[in-house]
Protein backbone atom coordinates (compact mmCIF):
# COMPACT_ATOMS: atom_id res chain seq x y z
CA UNK A 1 0.00 0.00 0.00
CA UNK A 2 3.13 2.54 0.46
CA UNK A 3 4.17 2.07 -3.53
CA UNK A 4 2.14 4.64 -5.62
CA UNK A 5 0.82 2.64 -8.59
CA UNK A 6 0.44 5.42 -11.48
CA UNK A 7 -1.47 4.49 -14.54
CA UNK A 8 0.68 6.30 -17.12
CA UNK A 9 -2.69 6.23 -19.81
CA UNK A 10 -2.72 9.67 -21.13
CA UNK A 11 -6.35 9.77 -20.82
CA UNK A 12 -8.90 12.93 -20.99
CA UNK A 13 -12.04 12.67 -22.75
CA UNK A 14 -15.70 14.45 -22.89
CA UNK A 15 -17.31 14.41 -19.89
CA UNK A 16 -19.25 10.88 -19.74
CA UNK A 17 -16.41 9.17 -21.36
CA UNK A 18 -13.80 10.43 -18.82
CA UNK A 19 -16.10 9.87 -15.82
CA UNK A 20 -15.57 5.59 -17.17
CA UNK A 21 -11.81 6.06 -17.53
CA UNK A 22 -12.08 7.03 -14.00
CA UNK A 23 -13.63 3.74 -13.19
CA UNK A 24 -11.33 1.90 -15.31
CA UNK A 25 -8.23 3.28 -14.16
CA UNK A 26 -9.24 3.97 -10.29
CA UNK A 27 -11.90 1.80 -9.13
CA UNK A 28 -11.12 -1.21 -11.23
CA UNK A 29 -7.34 -1.15 -11.52
CA UNK A 30 -6.72 0.59 -8.36
CA UNK A 31 -4.38 3.44 -9.90
CA UNK A 32 -3.37 5.53 -7.20
CA UNK A 33 -3.25 8.43 -10.24
CA UNK A 34 -2.92 8.64 -14.02
CA UNK A 35 -2.03 10.71 -16.47
CA UNK A 36 -3.94 13.02 -18.59
CA UNK A 37 -3.56 15.31 -21.56
CA UNK A 38 -4.41 18.93 -21.46
CA UNK A 39 -5.52 18.90 -25.18
CA UNK A 40 -9.32 19.15 -24.48
CA UNK A 41 -8.90 21.04 -21.66
CA UNK A 42 -10.00 20.79 -17.96
CA UNK A 43 -13.34 19.84 -18.45
CA UNK A 44 -11.75 16.53 -19.78
CA UNK A 45 -9.82 15.91 -17.12
CA UNK A 46 -12.34 16.90 -14.13
CA UNK A 47 -14.01 13.55 -14.15
CA UNK A 48 -10.81 12.23 -13.14
CA UNK A 49 -10.08 14.49 -9.76
CA UNK A 50 -13.91 13.53 -8.70
CA UNK A 51 -12.55 11.81 -5.52
CA UNK A 52 -10.31 12.84 -2.94
CA UNK A 53 -8.08 9.42 -3.21
CA UNK A 54 -7.86 10.29 -7.23
CA UNK A 55 -4.26 12.16 -8.77
CA UNK A 56 -3.96 13.19 -11.99
CA UNK A 57 -0.22 13.98 -14.19
CA UNK A 58 -1.08 16.34 -17.31
CA UNK A 59 1.47 16.14 -19.64
CA UNK A 60 3.33 19.48 -20.08
CA UNK A 61 6.72 18.35 -21.38
CA UNK A 62 7.36 15.02 -22.32
CA UNK A 63 10.21 12.95 -22.92
CA UNK A 64 10.41 11.69 -26.49
CA UNK A 65 12.19 12.97 -29.26
CA UNK A 66 9.62 14.61 -31.04
CA UNK A 67 7.95 16.52 -27.94
CA UNK A 68 9.41 19.88 -29.35
CA UNK A 69 6.96 19.83 -32.40
CA UNK A 70 4.42 20.88 -30.84
CA UNK A 71 4.87 21.94 -27.68
CA UNK A 72 8.10 24.21 -27.80
CA UNK A 73 5.80 26.38 -30.66
CA UNK A 74 5.45 29.97 -29.53
CA UNK A 75 2.32 31.15 -28.49
CA UNK A 76 1.15 35.06 -29.12
CA UNK A 77 2.40 37.27 -26.54
CA UNK A 78 0.24 37.62 -23.34
CA UNK A 79 -0.39 40.84 -21.59
CA UNK A 80 2.88 40.78 -20.03
CA UNK A 81 4.47 40.63 -23.49
CA UNK A 82 5.78 37.13 -22.94
CA UNK A 83 5.24 34.77 -25.79
CA UNK A 84 5.42 31.61 -23.82
CA UNK A 85 6.35 28.22 -25.68
CA UNK A 86 2.56 25.87 -25.66
CA UNK A 87 4.56 23.59 -22.68
CA UNK A 88 4.99 26.92 -20.50
CA UNK A 89 1.09 28.10 -20.98
CA UNK A 90 0.05 24.79 -20.26
CA UNK A 91 2.01 24.63 -16.77
CA UNK A 92 0.42 27.79 -16.41
CA UNK A 93 -2.86 26.95 -17.09
CA UNK A 94 -2.18 23.61 -15.10
CA UNK A 95 -1.34 25.56 -12.15
CA UNK A 96 -4.65 27.71 -12.51
CA UNK A 97 -6.35 24.13 -12.10
CA UNK A 98 -4.64 23.22 -9.31
CA UNK A 99 -5.96 26.17 -7.36
CA UNK A 100 -9.17 24.25 -8.36
CA UNK A 101 -8.50 20.74 -7.43
CA UNK A 102 -5.31 19.84 -5.27
CA UNK A 103 -4.59 16.90 -6.44
CA UNK A 104 -3.58 17.85 -9.80
CA UNK A 105 0.61 17.84 -11.03
CA UNK A 106 2.16 17.67 -14.24
CA UNK A 107 4.58 15.29 -16.50
CA UNK A 108 7.89 16.76 -17.18
CA UNK A 109 9.96 14.88 -18.99
CA UNK A 110 13.81 14.38 -17.84
CA UNK A 111 14.63 14.52 -21.13
CA UNK A 112 14.54 18.06 -21.47
CA UNK A 113 16.62 20.18 -18.31
CA UNK A 114 16.10 23.50 -19.45
CA UNK A 115 12.36 23.07 -20.24
CA UNK A 116 12.08 21.65 -16.56
CA UNK A 117 14.21 24.42 -14.51
CA UNK A 118 11.51 26.43 -17.23
CA UNK A 119 8.11 24.37 -16.03
CA UNK A 120 9.38 24.64 -12.45
CA UNK A 121 9.70 28.69 -12.23
CA UNK A 122 5.93 28.69 -13.90
CA UNK A 123 4.58 26.45 -11.53
CA UNK A 124 6.46 26.30 -8.81
CA UNK A 125 3.57 24.45 -6.10
CA UNK A 126 2.88 21.56 -8.28
CA UNK A 127 4.28 17.84 -8.17
CA UNK A 128 6.14 17.09 -10.92
CA UNK A 129 6.08 13.35 -12.56
CA UNK A 130 9.55 12.62 -14.50
CA UNK A 131 9.76 9.84 -16.95
CA UNK A 132 12.80 9.88 -19.44
CA UNK A 133 15.13 8.58 -16.70
CA UNK A 134 17.40 5.30 -17.67
CA UNK A 135 16.34 4.34 -21.24
CA UNK A 136 15.35 7.38 -22.48
CA UNK A 137 18.77 9.24 -21.96
CA UNK A 138 17.79 11.46 -19.16
CA UNK A 139 20.12 12.24 -16.21
CA UNK A 140 18.78 12.10 -12.70
CA UNK A 141 21.45 14.30 -11.03
CA UNK A 142 19.91 17.27 -13.42
CA UNK A 143 16.48 15.98 -12.71
CA UNK A 144 17.47 16.54 -8.80
CA UNK A 145 18.72 19.84 -9.60
CA UNK A 146 15.89 21.26 -11.65
CA UNK A 147 12.85 19.45 -10.78
CA UNK A 148 12.63 20.34 -6.80
CA UNK A 149 9.72 22.70 -5.98
CA UNK A 150 10.65 25.93 -4.35
CA UNK A 151 11.56 24.94 -0.58
CA UNK A 152 8.24 24.24 1.62
CA UNK A 153 5.93 25.33 -0.40
CA UNK A 154 4.62 21.68 -1.63
CA UNK A 155 5.40 20.32 1.76
CA UNK A 156 1.30 19.77 2.38
CA UNK A 157 0.57 18.64 -0.75
CA UNK A 158 -0.48 15.16 -1.85
CA UNK A 159 2.04 13.76 -4.72
CA UNK A 160 5.06 15.58 -3.02
CA UNK A 161 6.90 17.77 -4.90
CA UNK A 162 9.19 15.72 -7.49
CA UNK A 163 8.26 11.39 -8.11
CA UNK A 164 11.14 10.22 -10.80
CA UNK A 165 10.55 6.99 -12.45
CA UNK A 166 12.82 4.81 -14.47
CA UNK A 167 10.52 1.95 -15.42
CA UNK A 168 12.86 0.43 -18.84
CA UNK A 169 16.25 0.80 -16.99
CA UNK A 170 15.13 -1.33 -14.49
CA UNK A 171 12.77 -3.88 -16.26
CA UNK A 172 15.10 -4.13 -18.98
CA UNK A 173 18.46 -4.96 -16.83
CA UNK A 174 17.82 -8.53 -16.99
CA UNK A 175 18.52 -9.02 -20.58
CA UNK A 176 21.56 -11.13 -21.05
CA UNK A 177 21.62 -11.99 -16.82
CA UNK A 178 21.67 -15.40 -15.56
CA UNK A 179 20.64 -13.76 -12.38
CA UNK A 180 17.15 -11.95 -13.62
CA UNK A 181 16.64 -11.27 -9.69
CA UNK A 182 19.75 -9.93 -8.87
CA UNK A 183 20.21 -7.72 -11.78
CA UNK A 184 16.98 -6.06 -11.21
CA UNK A 185 17.94 -5.67 -7.68
CA UNK A 186 20.87 -3.86 -8.57
CA UNK A 187 19.17 -1.82 -11.25
CA UNK A 188 16.85 -0.81 -8.75
CA UNK A 189 19.73 0.28 -6.52
CA UNK A 190 21.86 1.92 -8.69
CA UNK A 191 19.05 4.04 -9.78
CA UNK A 192 17.64 4.61 -5.85
CA UNK A 193 21.21 5.73 -5.27
CA UNK A 194 21.63 7.94 -7.69
CA UNK A 195 18.24 9.21 -6.73
CA UNK A 196 19.04 9.65 -3.26
CA UNK A 197 16.01 7.56 -2.24
CA UNK B 1 -16.51 -5.94 -43.54
CA UNK B 2 -17.93 -2.53 -45.05
CA UNK B 3 -18.28 -0.75 -41.64
CA UNK B 4 -15.39 0.88 -40.14
CA UNK B 5 -14.71 0.60 -37.10
CA UNK B 6 -12.93 3.24 -35.48
CA UNK B 7 -11.72 3.59 -31.93
CA UNK B 8 -11.98 6.77 -30.21
CA UNK B 9 -9.18 5.99 -27.71
CA UNK B 10 -7.28 8.89 -28.30
CA UNK B 11 -3.83 7.40 -28.08
CA UNK B 12 -0.20 8.27 -29.09
CA UNK B 13 2.61 7.91 -26.84
CA UNK B 14 6.65 7.47 -26.68
CA UNK B 15 7.50 5.23 -29.69
CA UNK B 16 7.71 1.63 -27.71
CA UNK B 17 4.20 2.40 -26.15
CA UNK B 18 2.83 3.33 -28.57
CA UNK B 19 3.80 0.26 -30.79
CA UNK B 20 2.30 -1.69 -28.34
CA UNK B 21 -0.85 0.38 -28.54
CA UNK B 22 -0.95 -0.13 -32.30
CA UNK B 23 -0.57 -4.07 -31.53
CA UNK B 24 -4.04 -3.62 -29.25
CA UNK B 25 -6.12 -1.65 -30.86
CA UNK B 26 -5.57 -2.44 -34.68
CA UNK B 27 -3.95 -6.21 -34.06
CA UNK B 28 -5.96 -7.80 -31.21
CA UNK B 29 -9.50 -5.31 -31.47
CA UNK B 30 -9.28 -5.19 -35.20
CA UNK B 31 -9.96 -1.50 -35.49
CA UNK B 32 -9.90 0.47 -39.08
CA UNK B 33 -8.87 3.76 -37.27
CA UNK B 34 -7.78 4.83 -34.18
CA UNK B 35 -8.25 8.51 -32.75
CA UNK B 36 -4.49 10.26 -31.62
CA UNK B 37 -3.80 13.07 -29.67
CA UNK B 38 -1.33 15.62 -31.57
CA UNK B 39 0.52 16.82 -28.29
CA UNK B 40 3.57 14.46 -28.22
CA UNK B 41 3.87 15.10 -31.80
CA UNK B 42 4.07 12.39 -34.66
CA UNK B 43 7.09 10.49 -33.39
CA UNK B 44 3.97 9.44 -30.67
CA UNK B 45 1.20 8.60 -34.09
CA UNK B 46 4.08 6.76 -36.70
CA UNK B 47 3.38 3.19 -35.04
CA UNK B 48 -0.15 3.75 -35.03
CA UNK B 49 0.26 4.59 -39.11
CA UNK B 50 2.90 1.93 -39.63
CA UNK B 51 0.56 -0.49 -42.10
CA UNK B 52 -1.13 0.20 -45.33
CA UNK B 53 -4.81 -1.01 -43.45
CA UNK B 54 -4.21 1.89 -40.42
CA UNK B 55 -5.41 5.01 -40.32
CA UNK B 56 -5.17 7.78 -37.60
CA UNK B 57 -7.78 10.76 -37.17
CA UNK B 58 -5.43 13.47 -34.40
CA UNK B 59 -7.61 15.15 -32.39
CA UNK B 60 -7.81 19.18 -33.86
CA UNK B 61 -10.97 20.75 -32.77
CA UNK B 62 -12.98 18.59 -30.03
CA UNK B 63 -16.42 18.50 -29.49
CA UNK B 64 -16.41 18.87 -25.55
CA UNK B 65 -17.89 22.21 -23.76
CA UNK B 66 -13.95 23.44 -22.85
CA UNK B 67 -12.12 22.44 -26.12
CA UNK B 68 -11.79 26.29 -26.71
CA UNK B 69 -9.43 26.41 -23.09
CA UNK B 70 -6.41 25.35 -25.04
CA UNK B 71 -7.37 25.15 -28.27
CA UNK B 72 -8.84 28.15 -29.00
CA UNK B 73 -5.26 30.78 -28.09
CA UNK B 74 -3.00 32.25 -30.57
CA UNK B 75 0.08 31.56 -31.45
CA UNK B 76 2.94 33.75 -32.14
CA UNK B 77 2.48 35.27 -35.90
CA UNK B 78 4.23 32.53 -38.52
CA UNK B 79 6.03 34.69 -41.53
CA UNK B 80 2.83 35.60 -43.13
CA UNK B 81 2.35 37.55 -39.97
CA UNK B 82 -1.10 35.30 -39.61
CA UNK B 83 -1.43 34.65 -35.59
CA UNK B 84 -3.30 30.79 -35.65
CA UNK B 85 -5.45 29.47 -33.01
CA UNK B 86 -3.41 26.14 -31.93
CA UNK B 87 -6.42 24.08 -33.21
CA UNK B 88 -5.27 25.39 -36.71
CA UNK B 89 -1.54 25.69 -36.23
CA UNK B 90 -2.23 21.80 -35.13
CA UNK B 91 -4.17 21.58 -38.84
CA UNK B 92 -1.15 23.21 -40.58
CA UNK B 93 1.10 20.47 -38.85
CA UNK B 94 -1.16 17.10 -39.65
CA UNK B 95 -1.60 18.57 -43.00
CA UNK B 96 2.13 18.50 -43.29
CA UNK B 97 1.86 14.74 -41.89
CA UNK B 98 -0.16 13.79 -44.20
CA UNK B 99 2.06 14.13 -47.21
CA UNK B 100 4.21 11.59 -45.35
CA UNK B 101 1.53 9.36 -44.33
CA UNK B 102 -1.23 9.45 -46.62
CA UNK B 103 -3.76 7.49 -43.98
CA UNK B 104 -3.80 10.45 -41.59
CA UNK B 105 -6.87 13.23 -40.94
CA UNK B 106 -8.32 15.08 -38.40
CA UNK B 107 -11.11 15.49 -35.45
CA UNK B 108 -13.08 17.93 -35.61
CA UNK B 109 -15.98 18.76 -33.74
CA UNK B 110 -19.91 19.52 -35.15
CA UNK B 111 -20.40 21.65 -32.05
CA UNK B 112 -17.76 24.36 -33.79
CA UNK B 113 -18.94 25.08 -37.25
CA UNK B 114 -17.07 28.39 -37.38
CA UNK B 115 -13.69 26.95 -36.30
CA UNK B 116 -14.68 23.55 -38.75
CA UNK B 117 -14.62 26.14 -42.04
CA UNK B 118 -11.60 27.46 -40.79
CA UNK B 119 -9.82 23.73 -40.60
CA UNK B 120 -11.14 22.83 -43.89
CA UNK B 121 -9.59 26.25 -45.24
CA UNK B 122 -6.44 24.53 -43.86
CA UNK B 123 -6.19 21.45 -44.41
CA UNK B 124 -8.68 20.74 -47.87
CA UNK B 125 -7.64 17.49 -48.42
CA UNK B 126 -7.74 16.14 -45.14
CA UNK B 127 -10.68 13.44 -44.35
CA UNK B 128 -12.51 14.88 -40.97
CA UNK B 129 -13.89 12.29 -38.07
CA UNK B 130 -16.65 14.51 -37.13
CA UNK B 131 -17.84 13.50 -33.34
CA UNK B 132 -20.48 16.14 -31.65
CA UNK B 133 -23.77 15.95 -33.49
CA UNK B 134 -26.77 14.29 -31.65
CA UNK B 135 -26.55 14.23 -27.88
CA UNK B 136 -23.64 16.70 -28.17
CA UNK B 137 -25.82 19.38 -29.95
CA UNK B 138 -23.75 19.57 -32.77
CA UNK B 139 -25.99 19.95 -36.24
CA UNK B 140 -26.09 17.55 -38.81
CA UNK B 141 -26.89 20.20 -41.65
CA UNK B 142 -24.18 22.78 -40.50
CA UNK B 143 -21.71 19.77 -40.64
CA UNK B 144 -22.53 19.00 -44.59
CA UNK B 145 -21.91 22.75 -45.31
CA UNK B 146 -18.59 23.23 -43.67
CA UNK B 147 -16.85 19.80 -43.56
CA UNK B 148 -16.64 18.58 -46.78
CA UNK B 149 -13.11 18.80 -48.47
CA UNK B 150 -12.82 21.05 -51.53
CA UNK B 151 -14.43 18.92 -54.51
CA UNK B 152 -12.17 16.34 -55.80
CA UNK B 153 -9.22 16.42 -53.71
CA UNK B 154 -10.01 13.95 -51.29
CA UNK B 155 -11.45 11.85 -54.12
CA UNK B 156 -8.87 9.32 -54.06
CA UNK B 157 -7.94 8.92 -50.54
CA UNK B 158 -8.48 6.21 -47.74
CA UNK B 159 -11.06 7.38 -45.31
CA UNK B 160 -13.06 9.91 -47.65
CA UNK B 161 -13.56 13.72 -46.99
CA UNK B 162 -16.39 13.35 -44.36
CA UNK B 163 -16.91 10.85 -41.71
CA UNK B 164 -19.69 11.81 -39.27
CA UNK B 165 -20.50 9.59 -36.32
CA UNK B 166 -23.55 9.84 -33.86
CA UNK B 167 -23.52 7.23 -31.33
CA UNK B 168 -25.37 8.49 -27.84
CA UNK B 169 -27.80 10.42 -30.62
CA UNK B 170 -28.44 6.43 -31.35
CA UNK B 171 -27.55 4.47 -28.08
CA UNK B 172 -29.45 6.48 -26.65
CA UNK B 173 -32.82 6.41 -28.26
CA UNK B 174 -34.09 3.44 -26.64
CA UNK B 175 -34.56 5.27 -23.05
CA UNK B 176 -37.98 4.57 -22.62
CA UNK B 177 -39.26 3.04 -25.17
CA UNK B 178 -40.94 -0.13 -25.65
CA UNK B 179 -39.70 -1.43 -28.60
CA UNK B 180 -36.06 -0.47 -28.21
CA UNK B 181 -35.34 -2.50 -31.83
CA UNK B 182 -37.85 0.27 -33.16
CA UNK B 183 -36.17 3.46 -31.77
CA UNK B 184 -32.84 2.10 -32.64
CA UNK B 185 -34.12 1.80 -36.17
CA UNK B 186 -36.03 5.05 -36.11
CA UNK B 187 -32.56 6.75 -34.60
CA UNK B 188 -30.38 5.53 -37.36
CA UNK B 189 -32.66 6.23 -39.94
CA UNK B 190 -33.51 9.37 -38.58
CA UNK B 191 -29.51 10.25 -38.70
CA UNK B 192 -29.10 8.98 -42.06
CA UNK B 193 -31.51 10.93 -43.91
CA UNK B 194 -30.60 13.95 -42.18
CA UNK B 195 -26.45 13.34 -43.20
CA UNK B 196 -28.05 12.39 -46.46
CA UNK B 197 -26.21 8.88 -46.72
Amino acid sequence: PDTPFIADAKRGDIGSTAARQAVALFDTLGADAVTASPYLGVDAIEPLLAGEERFVYVLCRTSNPGASELQDRLMAADADGAALPLYLQVAHLVAGWGNRYPRVGLVVGATAPAEMALVRAAAPELPFLVPGVGAQGGDGATVLEYGPATAGVAAGRRGGALLVNVSRGIAGATAGQADAAAALLDAAQHWAALLRC
